[in-house]
This record gives structure tokens, sequence and C-alpha cells, in this order.
């Protein structure tokens, strides 16, 4: 292994979304020898890249936070995407999301929440699973058919009761959805929530990512929040062709 | 230097907030010959931290950018503020800013817009000036007394006609916020931009991060945006007293 794979191994470690990790488990997880370890993440605790707590444990540094934020992706799409968002915020003071296709997962790369936004298992840089969620059944609706095949042939996992785990079912409602250009979600993913979600089509009208509000289930008819899904899901693919 | 150290360099090439730099420009910036350049390009790209453009330069990858969004200082602060910032902006539909010191900067850790909000010059992780923006002069009024006497005896730039260059009044203008708990800017980084900004308080009292919101100079008056502002302000003080 390259000493740059041993350094990007150090900070995948802290990936899985943990906040502090001891040397130990930097290690194991980066399967690099202990003095190894410790020597590079001694050079990159230095650099500002990981920061030392006083009792120990590592963590991800600022600095890094800084740099990662330059990254050209989830920056361009989220500095569009981010007025639709705020008036989708401010239209129903839920959970607004924007999530991509990340492999077989969505990567979320936006999440807006209020102080009475239902509680919902998202966070920014992390991941969900596709045929559970609203963004996630949008993305698989309009994935490559090879995705959609391997993810039905094998198990699909339940969260809640309201999981669709049949594979006929879900492949149904996959139909459904790029026949209207909206999902639906009640209660798949978390016990309390729905949501609404639609597709934002880049500028060859390819599906590139998908835009939800995540509301409490018992907040009315989960029908209404539609229009404003699609409005903004509407604007923000406009936004992407008029950059082509 | 250490490897280590070398691969933090070619990173932090792109923490000015470039989104694209050819190799050449990476080597320049991180201080080191193109032959080790090329390798430890080479080995971050395969890693997935930098990514090629198809006509040549490098940009920073989303694998970067997921690690950088675990670190815990911006993270931590960005959730809790996130509900206020939220709310401020369905409130004002401006700009929401959450900025904390570094070093004689402001470093902006979050930042909401809306279509109709009035554009600004700061970004997500991107700095601003103290002397000249809403939460820098947050900042500086409750910075330790050695940091304000060295920005105050050192020649103030002028971003427009309204920026404060004379350190008196500047000086005049922190005791003001001192005393009021509020500061105000009007046009004095941006034309036709004011803002207004209060002070984020820590479990122990100390200023940790200022809230903001930037909106139109004709928005009618300024003072009206002071009551939500400073209520977000509190809450999120309040939240982080709970915390401790």
């Amino acid at each position: 292994m390259s000493v740059a794979g041993r350094v990007a191994g150090v900070l995948e470690a802290f990936l899985p979304g943990d906040v502090r990790l001891t040397l130990t488990e930097i290690c194991r997880r980066a399967g690099i020898p202990l003095t190894t370890g410790h020597r590079l993440v001694g050079e990159l605790t230095a650099a500002g890249f990981l920061e030392r707590l006083p009792d120990g444990p590592y963590r991800i540094g600022t600095r890094l936070w800084r740099i990662g934020a330059q990254a050209a992706g989830p920056r361009g799409l989220r500095e569009l995407a981010l007025p639709y968002m705020a008036e989708l915020y401010a239209a129903t003071r839920e959970n607004v999301q924007l999530g991509v296709l990340l492999g077989d997962r969505v990567l979320c790369l936006e999440r807006l929440r209020g102080p009475h936004s239902v509680p919902v298992v998202s966070r920014v840089a992390g991941e969900l699973p596709l045929h559970s969620t609203g963004v996630g059944k949008v993305l698989l609706a309009y994935a490559p058919e090879a995705l959609t095949e391997r993810l039905l042939a094998a198990p699909l996992p339940a969260y809640t009761p309201g999981t669709i785990t049949d594979p006929a079912r879900l492949r149904a409602e996959l139909a459904e959805i790029r026949r209207t250009g909206m999902a639906h979600t009640q209660e798949e993913m978390t016990i309390g929530a729905c949501s609404a979600a639609a597709p934002v089509r880049g500028p060859g009208e390819e599906v590139v990512a998908a835009l939800s509000v995540v509301a409490w289930r018992h907040s009315a008819d989960l029908r209404r929040l539609d229009p404003a899904v699609l409005e903004a899901a509407r604007g923000l693919s406009r936004d992407l062709a008029d950059l082509d």
C-alpha cells in the first residue's frame, strides 16, 4: 500500500460517521500496524486534518472539513438546490432532503430541518437505503436496469412494518413513480414519518438527484406536499439545464 | 517534510476555494517537485480524494467531502444551529449566516439563502473579514483584547465606501455592540446589503459563534430583524448550555 493510500485509510476510518476513534480503532479499520498508525495519525494531527481530544481519541479536524467543502460535485449541486430547499422548508417546516445515487445507496447531500420537523435517520454525507426512502425510490425508479434487478433479486431489509419487502410490489411502485414523476413513503423507514419525493434532472433529462420533504405522518394528506416538491425539483432541473 | 505532510499540502492547495487546479498549480502551491506531485496526485485520485476532469485538471472528490463532513466542530454546531437558521430564513427569506472566529477572520460554517435573498460574498467554509461584516463585528467585539488591538493597529481595508476604516469609530462601535448585544452593517461589505448579527454563547457564557441575517438594504428598517436574530442566537446558546 502506498503512503498516500495509508493516509487515505486513516481518514476513511471515520467515514461510517464516527465522531471519535481511538488510535487502536483507526489502525484496525485502516488495516495498518499500530506503529505506522501512530506516526501517520501524529502527522495528520500536526496538519490539522485530525484533532486529538484531551481524553485521547481523535476526530476529523475543521481543516479537513474546509478542504472537503471545496468538492465540486456536492458543492455545486447544493449551491443550486439550496434556494429551492429553503423555500420548501419555509412552506412546510419539515425535513427537506437532497440525495444522489451512490452505488446501491442514497448519498444525502443536504438536509434542512426546523425545530418542529419530524425526527429522521438521515444526516448530511450519510447514506440511506434505496427501497425504503422517498429520495431512494425516486433514484431507484430511474436507475440503470442492472442495479434495479440486482436490488430486487436480493432480500429487501425491513426497517419498519411498512417497508416494502416484496420485490413484485416494489417493481410495480417503481413503474408508478416513473408514470407520475413522484414517489411517496408511509412509515417505510421511520415510524411516524412519511415523505414525498421528485426527480431532479440534468441537462440531458437524465435523473441526477432526488428532492424530498419528510413530514409527520399525521400532518394531514401527504399529497398536499406534491405540488411544492414537484415545483422545486422542476426549478432546480431548469437551473441545471441552463448551466449546460 | 513527511509524506503525510506532502499529502496535506496537495489537498490544502484547494483551500482558497479553487474548484479546479492543474497538476502544475497543485505542485507550486504545495511546494513539491512535479515528479512527487504526479505520484501523490495519482494516489489521491485512486483513493477518490481527488477527481480528474476529462480536460486534465483536478478537483476535490466527493469522498473527501464525505470524510470532512464528519468533522465534529462544524458538524455539531451546524446540527444545533440549523433549526434556528431555518426558522430565521422562513421569517426573513434572506441570507442566514453562522460564523466562528478563525485567526483574524470569520469562518463561515453555514449559510442559508433563498431565490430572492440579496447576493453576498460569503460561502460555506469560506472566510470573511472581521471589521466589515455583521458576524465579524460581533466576533471582534467579544474577541481577546490582543486580537482587537492588533486588528485596530493595522490599516482596515475598505470593501465599499461604507466600510468602517477609522479605528476610533470601529472601537466605539464594538463597545456599542457589547452594550446592546447586536451588531449591524449598512453596505460595509457588499453594496445593497445590510445585516443584523448577534452573539452565540457557549456553556461558560463565552461567545463561540455569531448568527446573522444579511438582507437587502432597501428592505425597510434594519432594526426589524433584531428580535428574530436575537431570539435565534439566544435559543442556540441555551441549547449549547444544555449540552454541557
